[in-house]
């Protein structure tokens, strides 16, 4: 029970994994419900006692050890918050909690931590909510530093645009506020550092497809654009306008807020760049209730889970990984494939290339790209799943140039030659009889070209493998590469 | 080990269903290597040996329990089979056997009727192979009617068109050798009498690309077409020319053969239509293998199967299903969906509508569509699965035309009514208390109009379905088709 917006979410722990069954959300601004002396008016506890009545019918019947329900700033700060909580109960039919600002940045780093990729060195995270804001520092699923400030997307609003109207001194005010804040946190936060930084509530979820909209960036957030962004508000002048850019009409009002403490954050904590992700409070609830899921090697237990849900043949693909790897060793200097990236990938890549084959064995390669693709992957990025999913559309038939489509250009050639790794394992690995291949050279011998060879004789008694190793060689030469086999 | 190509499938057994890893074929022509006194020469013996050398790699190391390697009609003729099948089993490691013609075609049918719709009735099979022509009349998994006729398309092709030339007259010649062989069947088959026609292939298959590439017809084979087919092939006047048709050069030389074989079969048994079925020989030796497989209700078990794999939700499917089912039973008259198989693909879609939370929440419709759409579903014909496809893809969110695109114009109506029926379902399950509706009522009060109502005060007191409900009356306006709630 957030101060702009009520959510829930609903999942399933299955092997291990939660997988997400349903998620509603609501805008009941609890927050702008507040009156002068910080009493919920009636109105609002109604608006907010309606909606719930409308998550209960959905949680009727769950054992109570496994529904969490939770209120934040604008319950922290309601005066009557005891009598609001006793009717929500009533109308719920579970218990219900306030949590402290700092409880709510640890739990947001919780969900945060699960949504985005696990290489990303140290990073901050920032939630705007509706009545407070939360800052953390924190490394993979462990969080250094922890603060919320209180201000929100609705507290401002109700101060500074409260009738919709974007004066260029209204905004000038609700900056300087903001900066006031954050003076409690700037200096610690400065000195810990980040590497990364990454925005995780509704606020700078708008802001991202705006900035996208109006073509100023991709979608990742910058300082000059949040600046360029704040002179069209105030040239607009009105909220009603930001439909012209995108903006749905129950969150126009609260915009201006949103982007002006974004703002001050930016120049305060001096934020280079900021990407949206979407884990957030709801998903720390979850997995804080499932809290004996293992933090360690995120990624490696979603490639094993993936393995065990599409029955994949495991001893088959630890042999293609063995194989692969071998190649690998022999070439990442040569063809620039040397960081421990291009390794985990091609490594992901050979484990999960035949996870296409629980949908249907004809096309099996593009079934695989597809769930890698759509599968909700913990501790993997958008753009790491995208290249996982090239890999293994890749690793076997055409190696045309569909097989690249959707990739960063910049990526291309490094994906190519990871591919062409994982094809040669793959084809060797075709007896499906886990013997890895006596004497196996990989040579790199000019640009776009490949020499291969093996003990003496080995390749002579396995006619299967000489006649892939001829198909292969017609195929490479669609991307203008030579495979040799001596 | 066919008289045209040698064939291997490789398939896995994973919780009571096949799941093909690997096919392969080459195309040996051993039939051809018949010499004037029916042994086979060396040339082709090598020919074959070489083929079988590059299968044996593949399939060292299995279980011998696990591999069945049989020889069809070349293996039945040829002289010196047993010397070339000494030779066989040294390079393959494994016992090899040659089947009676007999055999062959209930072989043939236990794999075509695994891969046909479970719901069509007596049908009349033909298999067209290298040297021999199996003909096959069963209902379901049953054989009714098992022959084995002594005419391939090697065979023939050897004895009429040797030299790749068509003359009229060698067409006519052969037509007439056929039609004698098809004299020891022609009444027999045409007494029991069948329902659909299929045939399964690579000569079949071949004639049915052709007929749709040339847009004589859809793929569908009828006489017209073949005599019309037949005329076009004598005045090219050499097979050289049939890849302008698109055959493959490989397949060229047996097609008028083929042809021929094919066109007296149609006019001796007189049949209308037939279409082209991917199973045959390899599949039905797997199901032959795997024999403890029940036939019952093959859908029934799919579905099933389906469920366990992506961990569906059986007892919220079942309480969709019959909330469905009681509004079907009410509309389905006035709806004209009273058929048999409208109301059992109502009820698949229900039991799988769930289906994508396997790969990710967020879309989920959308992923299970994909599922249903690509898989191997056993006793689904194509048009089958894609309408559950699109059940699945339409039971949530917009109700647009995107929905039904790919399905045939006639059905939309219809689907679309389905559709509705499960979304109403799956919406008053939305609770998942697997509570059903008290005086549940569905009517249809005009065109495109649906009135429900329920018991009083049922409704008053959920929330959540009332504000369902609303949604659904404006998705539905998408299709014009309007939602009255008493």
């Amino acid at each position: 029970m957030g101060s702009n917006s009520f959510h829930m979410v609903i999942a399933r722990l299955i092997h291990g994994e939660i997988r997400t069954v349903e998620k509603m959300g609501e805008k009941v601004q609890l927050g702008a419900g507040l009156d002068a002396n910080n009493n919920l008016t009636e109105d609002a506890q109604q608006r907010a006692l309606d909606c719930l009545s409308r998550f209960a019918q959905r949680l009727q019947g769950m054992p109570p050890s496994a529904v969490q329900i939770v209120g934040t700033n604008a319950l922290r700060v309601a005066r009557n918050a005891h009598t609001f909580m006793e009717r929500a109960e009533q109308v719920l039919g579970y218990p219900v909690d306030v949590i402290a600002g700092r409880e709510e940045a640890r739990l947001i780093y919780l969900g945060v931590s699960h949504t985005l990729a696990d290489d990303t060195g140290r990073r901050l995270v920032i939630d705007i909510g509706g009545g407070s804001t939360e800052f953390i520092i924190g490394e993979r699923f462990e969080a250094q530093a922890l603060e919320s400030l209180h201000m929100g997307c609705v507290s401002f609003r109700n101060r500074y645009f409260p009738d919709g109207k974007i004066p260029r001194k209204q905004m000038d005010k609700a900056l300087t506020h903001a900066a006031q804040e954050l003076l409690n946190i700037r200096h610690r936060f400065r000195h810990l550092g980040w590497q990364s930084a990454v925005g995780s509530s509704g606020s700078i979820k708008a802001i991202s497809s705006v900035l996208a909209n109006l073509k100023l960036t991709n979608g990742t957030i910058t300082l000059e654009a949040l600046r360029e962004l704040r002179q069209r508000l105030v040239d607009m002048g009105n909220v009603e306008r930001l439909s012209e850019l995108g903006v749905r009409a129950d969150r126009q009002s609260i915009f201006p807020a949103g982007l002006t403490i974004l703002l001050a954050a930016f120049e305060s904590l001096e934020i280079e760049s900021m990407t949206y992700t979407d884990g957030a409070l709801r998903e720390g609830l979850l997995y804080d209730i499932v809290g004996r899921i293992q933090h360690e090697d995120v990624r490696e237990r979603t490639t094993q889970a993936l393995q065990g849900r599409y029955d994949i043949d495991t001893a088959h693909a630890a042999a293609v990984e063995e194989t692969a790897i071998t190649a690998y060793r022999q070439v990442a200097e040569a063809w620039q494939i040397n960081t421990e990236f291009d390794e985990d990938l091609l490594r992901w890549a050979c484990r999960l290339h035949e996870i296409g084959l629980t949908i249907s064995h004809s096309q099996y390669h593009k079934h695989g790209a597809y769930l890698l693709r759509y599968s909700d992957l913990s501790g993997f990025s958008r753009q790491g799943q995208q290249n996982l999913a090239t890999l293994v559309r890749g690793h076997r038939r055409k190696f045309s140039n569909a097989v690249f489509e959707g990739c960063d250009e910049d990526d291309i050639p490094r994906l190519q030659r990871l591919c062409i790794l994982l094809r040669l394992a793959n084809l060797i690995q075709h007896p499906r009889n886990r013997e890895q291949p006596a004497g196996f050279r990989v040579e790199v011998t000019g640009p776009n070209e490949l020499t291969v060879s093996f003990a003496d004789g080995w390749l002579e008694e396995r006619p299967l493998t000489r006649a892939d190793l001829e198909n292969e060689q017609e195929y490479l030469a669609r991307q203008k590469f030579t495979l040799n086999v001596l």
